[in-house]
């Protein structure tokens, strides 16, 4: 649902949005969670998948960026080089990224009967953010069946918070996760949607901004910026894999906005993906077309994509509630702290 | 002299401002103008000296992040392949980088006999913002004099505001052009320092946002993100050529906080160099050595950097005063607009 | 006329050579130079036409690799972000980019009275090698009119050698300088062409391998492999930046087929422009499309570039005759050597 | 033992082979495989120890370079960001990624308890080729008991050939799999070490070239250059991040040298890591030093790198046997060809 209208956190918003207020504004994108939460116990799986057909056979145009290298994410390398995403793209914790890529690749094998015998293999995206604050991830709890499980619930529809590969996220000191939001663009007569879904746990205690107001939390201290953010950018507007590039760049903007200084620590990485370019694994025609806008134009893009960043940002806060996790520690949901 | 005390922009500060709160807080760094400001032209050149010696012969370990490429700096390629700059650092306009590159050649090649002869070449880094706007940038008015005159102009004390290459920018739709700022960061016991210099050139009417207050300008309307900007970071803190690539990269935390979006038009170039671990030209023994901070100790100076670069951004809007310019188009100082 | 056949110096080749074995070979691209030869002086201009017609409002789409980035060209960041070129491309030696960026601004002012009123600024691509061993590079000999000379000589017809801005070059210990090659791709029932242009300027002396046999001359000893060389690729063929830039990495296996190890002191960088995905500089229609080879069927394009690359820096050679340049310093042809 | 004297395979050499002639001549590296050969299958585990002691608290400097991005390994990211490698450099098949960084970090676990609980999480590096043509991919066989059996088999002296993540890999049409060589480079009255490994998985039959002699198999035809090929670079010459970057883009040269022209589908990443230059995961000190080579002198260790990697390529397709994989398919060992 993103940030719900009449919350009382009001954000700079050009841009409308969308009727979900939810990546999954964006046509055929379906998000899903697995959340684990048992004791010392509070990690999981989520999946996007980038649309409701044949991945492998019909690739998305994508690109990413590393806004800071801290992480673990898997796969960003042949996304470069080749401007596509062909598998779901999943998030769990760090240590969990082996478990879930092997059972990703899994799923996709199932799938593809003709990977690894008559064509190549397969480039699953996984990324990561440590929950070790509030999750043993030690444990390494993740395991296929959770991959399957966030990979079956996948739907227009999906929760926000301490769920999915959230549940053990904390961001700027308070308790972080899942947050999305989308914007509606027109361009040539037609509204084309920019939608975002963040796993958050990034930032240090006390410099939380939302809309220039400063949220002081001191109650959740940590020493540091660590943790990491993941951002994942989908858009129905026809983009070449350059200017993807070029809008997921732009997710450092937002996390300017929210109070970040993209500490040392922090992996983040931003993906991002449009549905108007799908691309073919083999064709008989070997040359093929695909759209672009005219880079002149693109200023729209970029600003309804740094707005549905920090806004899912914000709902990632907005939506998660306390938790107290491994080794006792406890970690304030936004709604559960006094603010002035 | 930075953002005046009282001046009643407040910005977020963690670290104390250094004595100037300029860029030449950084022992050893020095900033010259040379302006050119006549009937349709408003332009020039800005030269920052990394520090008083013999830059080719001593170099300092320098890089860049070029986070919006819509720009045309010179020299760039070769500090990230090296890791360092031999040379002053000279801002102008875009049209006229020919010129201020062919004029800091021959200053080089003044000062050093040995480049092209007994040595190889000299590496030159010229940045540049469109001044297009307020002055006749068609009219290529910057000369070899003009570049000489900045160099001889470098000092610790120094203009900001419509000054130097900063006399025909725009920035935000206000008045734009030269600022700068410093941090002290305590380390290990000594006090360094982080300093910025900007020529700010970029953001759309409207967008500009000061310590999470919003000042929306109409009265110069500009259609779009055109523009750039040049942010030139210095230290005396000791960091390799990887850790100030990444202190660089904060830039674009900065450009957030301020409002911007990045636009596509705007070439957006962050530099970055430390005093700390000059290197030779030559040496006769081939090992070396250099000194850098623990990453897990590098947060301080990721959030000096950024908060250097905001307020060095505020301070080049706050120092420029109204400029009638080419073709009678009028900016307003930030000082001459009524705020709310 | 590229590398005659029956002169004795046997390549492997897959793809067959286009009617003038040049870079002109792709329809559309033209090369033309100025040569400056007096006394000390051995330097010059080379400029590539990618088409016939508006380059600023009718743009190639491009890419670039820097394989080392010890070199001054100027232009490539804005190619980088934007996928695009909108000038000629020049070639000069290191000391006089300036001279000639200056140069290639003022020519592309002229054609267009929009840049810097109505619409931008514009980027030229100048690139460079350090012809100090053979030219008084010192003397910044290179004049806006030998730029005008050489855009003015462009044409399908060029001479390869010592001369335009490979004058002055050295490679391998011998006389480099201009040369060209091209190769015919059929692809879905079309002809294609891809062409290459280089300014040899690098390597050591003895280190030249061409089909596979070693040429050791050290009658031209020099101590380290400085120098440089630059690379352009052409070609007809419907590709996109990414794609592109993938062909212009492809340029480092030619290096390694003769002979180089991609020394310290050599900048070496490639360009590659596709003439078949023109993009206007504005237009009322945003969304716009451009055709792209499937990365699946494109290790022809690459082969294809890597032999003529190859064969482009074998033609330098071949055709670069003996030179006498400034204190003395002789540089053998290849021709003129004596091979056992 | 690299390749052997007197095997009639002659390359050129500047430099003097180490004792070894493999990358465990540079003190300290480790080499271990584990080799899973039944039936349908024909695949593996190779470890590769930068040092024998605690990788994660005394982590070695180190960067890469993404030749050609097709492929899908692991942990490259952060070492980009932070110049490190914290824990073996795995290779196995591109499918059994997942299976081998989860028994990575497990392995990593057991060793640090801190993990995760005082501190961080930890990056590791797992490398793959597809051996698909030989070996039941799908199958998925590698698991934990196969990685710890490669990491316990570390040591100086390991096969080459078809062994550990080798055994079913494919190189130029022939048998593949894993070589290494090394290079000595006296530097300041020191002699030290550059040595390669290499999993050879690229090429196209009949586009090996060695020392300038094609080798033209058509036996065992691929129908186009698809696979990959690892380069691990290891040196106890004095390096920082930015320079073993340096190196690492060298390997492109190597991959000239023997007849590639890096096509496609070839994911070709290479990884150079220094053990003189160790840097501890914390510290009470926070400015600590590296050493360096005055880039002006770093030459030597670019040709021994090309050398080394050119070397382990060749040696990688002497060792290996004819083998008979999956679905019947048969790849002759160099050795078991007719060549004229």
């Amino acid at each position: 649902m993103g940030l719900p209208a009449g919350c009382g956190l009001e954000l700079h918003s050009k841009w409308a949005r969308g009727p979900r207020n939810l990546i999954t504004d964006v046509p055929g994108v379906a998000v899903g969670h697995a959340t684990i939460r048992q004791g010392d116990i509070n990690t999981g799986v989520t999946a996007i998948l980038p649309h409701g057909g044949d991945l492998f056979h019909e690739k998305v145009t994508a690109a990413c960026s590393v806004i800071n290298g801290f992480g673990k994410s898997v796969g960003l390398v042949q996304v470069e080089e080749l401007g596509v995403i062909e598998s779901p793209i999943m998030m769990t914790n760090t240590l969990s990224v082996g478990a879930v890529l092997d059972a990703t690749v899994r799923y996709m094998l199932e799938k593809n009967a003709d990977i690894g015998v008559t064509t190549g293999t397969v480039n699953c995206v996984v990324t990561e953010c440590n929950d070790g604050r509030l999750n043993d991830i030690r444990g390494l709890h993740v395991t296929e069946q959770h991959v399957r499980q966030a990979l079956a619930d996948c739907g227009p529809d999906f929760q926000e918070g301490a769920v999915g590969s959230g549940a053990g996220m904390v961001c700027m000191g308070l308790k972080g996760g899942i947050g999305s939001a989308s914007r509606v663009v027109p361009l040539d007569g037609t509204d084309y949607t920019v939608g975002a879904i963040v796993m958050s746990n990034f930032g240090r205690a006390g410099d939380l901004v939302i809309g220039g107001r400063r949220y002081d939390v001191r109650q959740a201290e940590t020493s540091k910026d660590m943790g990491s953010v993941i951002i994942v950018l989908a858009t129905d507007i026809p983009l070449n894999e350059r200017q993807l590039k070029r809008v997921a760049k732009r997710s450092a903007i937002a996390l300017g906005r929210v109070g970040s200084f993209c500490g040392n620590g922090s992996g983040d990485i931003a993906i991002a993906f449009t549905t108007a370019n799908n691309r073919p694994h083999t064709s008989a025609q070997p040359i093929l077309t695909q759209r672009f806008l005219l880079d002149d134009d693109i200023d729209c893009v970029f600003e309804a994509a740094v707005e549905a960043v920090e806004e899912a940002i914000v709902s990632s806060l907005y939506h998660a509630e306390t938790t107290i996790g491994v080794r006792g520690n406890t970690c304030l949901g936004f709604r559960d702290c006094q603010w002035g």
